[in-house]
């Protein structure tokens, strides 16, 4: 409920089963305002909280995938002259920092996954909902950071590269896109949590 | 009254008479909770928001300051070695890609001063807070992923940076958290504006 103006606007979801024109007398009654407890609570247990659980799979997913084939990429690259560079990317520390970077960002995508699979069974199985979102929150900001870290460093050197430095680029792009945009998510629903 | 989506939005003009004490007390008399009405309408009007207002404009003086230093530290560099090294920092592309990125938060640090400043005395005088918090919340992730950027790739050069390599890292370490700070925040408000 926001007062603009002069008007009051208040916003409230429908519950389940009841159409909109009951809602509509039972709210007018006393004052127009329906209960806070249908708004939160049913919100974020069966309308909202579907829409953002299979975006936020979805995004996790992807993320795995972009991190997974970028650190492959990065491994299987070979120097374009042989000779004086090293043969590997473990020659080069700048390419290993972005390695290792990819590598938490996967298996931190696949427990975060992991555990969004658990939770349509039971939710808050494997950790409380109120820890989960402040650690989310934390991590997606700390590995976006990080991935766009190590991937600033390691274009100069990923010119080195020869076969897989397109690869490389596009698939460091799209896993840096995917990780942002869960950072924005789980923001949203750390917010959506502190401010009911 | 419309629909938006899944969520019934009842516009109504408060009664004649009616203090916002009346109308809370009203809202409070179902559940004996601290009412999230009460949180949200006089927390933004009244109490909140002002602190916001305020955290916002410091951190925004912080990153104005930090950037600044940072920028003047970076040109103010001597190498370490005469001789075959550039002997200004804009012979690295690296260093001047780190001095653009610190020019731009410091010019967007100085807009949002001053429409900070500009808005403690009238509201949405220069530009609508709808657009602003949108806009905030996109340069300021923008500004955030580029200061790390350009900070990761300079941190190597920097070590060609003889008399004020620690002042920058220092102050660049202090302008990256101030940013990702005001990302935070950005984030909050933009977060309060989209539930609300």
């Amino acid at each position: 409920m926001k007062q603009e103006g002069e008007v009051l606007v208040v916003a409230c979801r429908p519950m389940a089963g009841m159409s909109p024109v009951s809602v509509n007398s039972l709210t007018q009654r006393p004052f127009p305002t329906p209960s806070p407890f249908t708004f939160s609570v049913a919100s974020t247990r069966w309308s909202s909280r579907p829409s953002i659980h299979y975006s936020n799979l979805v995004l996790r997913f992807l993320a795995l995938i972009f991190s997974f084939v970028s650190a492959l990429s990065l491994a299987a690259s070979s120097p374009k002259k042989k000779g004086q560079l090293p043969s590997s990317f473990t020659g080069y520390s700048e390419l290993m920092y972005c390695f290792i970077v990819y590598t938490l960002v996967f298996v931190y995508s696949a427990l975060q996954l992991f555990k969004g699979v658990c939770d349509m069974e039971h939710r808050g199985m494997i950790i409380s909902d109120l820890i989960s979102d402040y650690l989310s929150f934390i991590l997606d900001q700390l590995l976006g950071y990080l991935l766009i870290s190590s991937c600033s460093v390691a274009i100069l050197d990923a010119q080195q590269i020869s076969k897989t430095a397109l690869l490389w680029k596009v698939m460091s792009f799209a896993a840096f896109l995917v990780t942002a945009t869960c950072t924005i998510l789980s923001g949203y629903k750390l917010c959506k949590r502190i401010i009911w």
